[in-house]
């Protein structure tokens, strides 16, 4: 089975995206929901075919997962390219962040940093192709529709696109829990690509060796570890509070 | 069965917690492990019996899950006194933390705020009885042992234990996208009760009217609400960050 998605909101979330994200709807038979229906006249004006199945085949399409009536089947490439990410990047007047993922195994984890990025003004978010997880249906759907809204391109060399976002004016911080830096000393007036490493082994020592520096998050307290996504939440929180401040350039 | 925990990082962090918290331990027969070695011989130390079990009889126990050869039965009672709880809170020299959860139902997001709580020196957590989650298998897991390190306490009227923690000359602060004052704008040279509501549904009016104020995390693009994981995550650690800086009292 092709890659599919399914539930009324990540379904409606990613036919609202402005790239064409979907193939093809499957909708269960003689519903009479409204939100169903009002996602069917949306697929229409998008231009994204309709069909109706029975109950029991959409149940079969997601290996009996709860599809809530409605299963999408997604494009072949959700991924977005290195020119539409720097078309997502504010250089008038406002500092640009991006988010790099070094090899993010977990879809949970991966699609709530998508949605964490996409509620602060992330521009856009790189991934490699190899040893990470990619736009999979558990990752779109935790990244509860974000992924509509937010480029993210996936990379076969991540170390020559942190040279390319370099050469745009950004800066590389990288995440470590024996960082450098406390990230409350710093001060991001600055463009930022902001690195999280894998859930056990962190960043890879040749990535690492690209980032300008490495911050650590403060902490307190006999719990010495963050998740990834929650650690990755704090810093580009962070990051976005400082930007939002009026010094922009 | 009764309330049970497994794998070798889960069971090691809640062996190694301030109140006892496993009332006996399985491991694999004739396991070589050595992680398992120092697991048992740390159990011999705390005074929890262990006792062997054929791998199928551990796989039965968990359901299938993956338990790397140890399952910990849990305690009758996993929660903190509510003097527990006082008595973990930094009064001299110090602004001090607690987290309420107002009806968070997902374990993960139970599990995760616990961690992340853990890790900014929160002094401890209160949950309602009622409409949440409580201390489950999969919460504990999803804590990382956080559990251990934190005092959790479980009441039947969260509205009175706010009162209670006014008395204790908290200011309790509500979570809310639609909240009255901008996280950023805030002076938390207070002693703060966050307080997060559900993931649907927020915080409940009667909870509500007892916030002192309630605060909204900034946002920028077309992504419009966080998971409550997150958002607590985000707000913990603006307060901590606020804390830490030099003009506590």
């Amino acid at each position: 089975m092709e890659n599919i998605l399914y539930g009324i909101q990540p379904v409606l979330e990613v036919l609202k995206a402005k790239r064409p994200a979907l193939k093809r709807i499957f909708i269960f038979e003689g519903h009479q929901n409204p939100a169903l229906r009002h996602l069917q006249e949306l697929a229409e004006e998008r231009g994204v075919p309709v069909q109706v199945q029975s109950k029991d085949r959409l149940t079969r399409m997601v290996k009996g997962e709860h599809h809530q009536g409605v299963v999408g089947v997604l494009a072949d490439s959700l991924y977005a390219s290195w020119e539409d990410l720097l078309k997502a990047i504010p250089f008038k007047g406002k500092w640009g962040r991006v988010l790099i993922l070094d090899g993010i195994e977990d879809p949970q984890n991966f699609g709530s940093l998508i949605r964490t990025a996409g509620a602060c003004g992330v521009a856009g978010i790189i991934i490699p192709k190899d040893r990470a997880v990619g736009l999979t249906p558990a990752a779109i759907k935790a990244s509860a529709g974000a992924i509509a809204h937010i480029p993210v391109v996936r990379v076969t060399n991540l170390a020559n696109s942190l040279e390319g976002l370099k050469k745009e004016g950004f800066w590389i911080v990288g995440a470590d829990a024996r960082g450098e830096r406390n990230l409350y000393d710093m001060r991001f007036d600055i463009n930022v690509g902001v690195v999280i490493g894998s859930e056990g082994k962190g960043i890879r020592p040749l990535i690492r060796s690209k980032c300008d520096f490495t911050v650590s998050i403060p902490m307190e307290g006999k719990v010495s570890s963050l998740n990834a996504a929650i650690a990755g939440a704090i810093i580009l929180f962070e990051i976005f509070r400082q930007h939002l401040a009026p010094r922009n350039p």
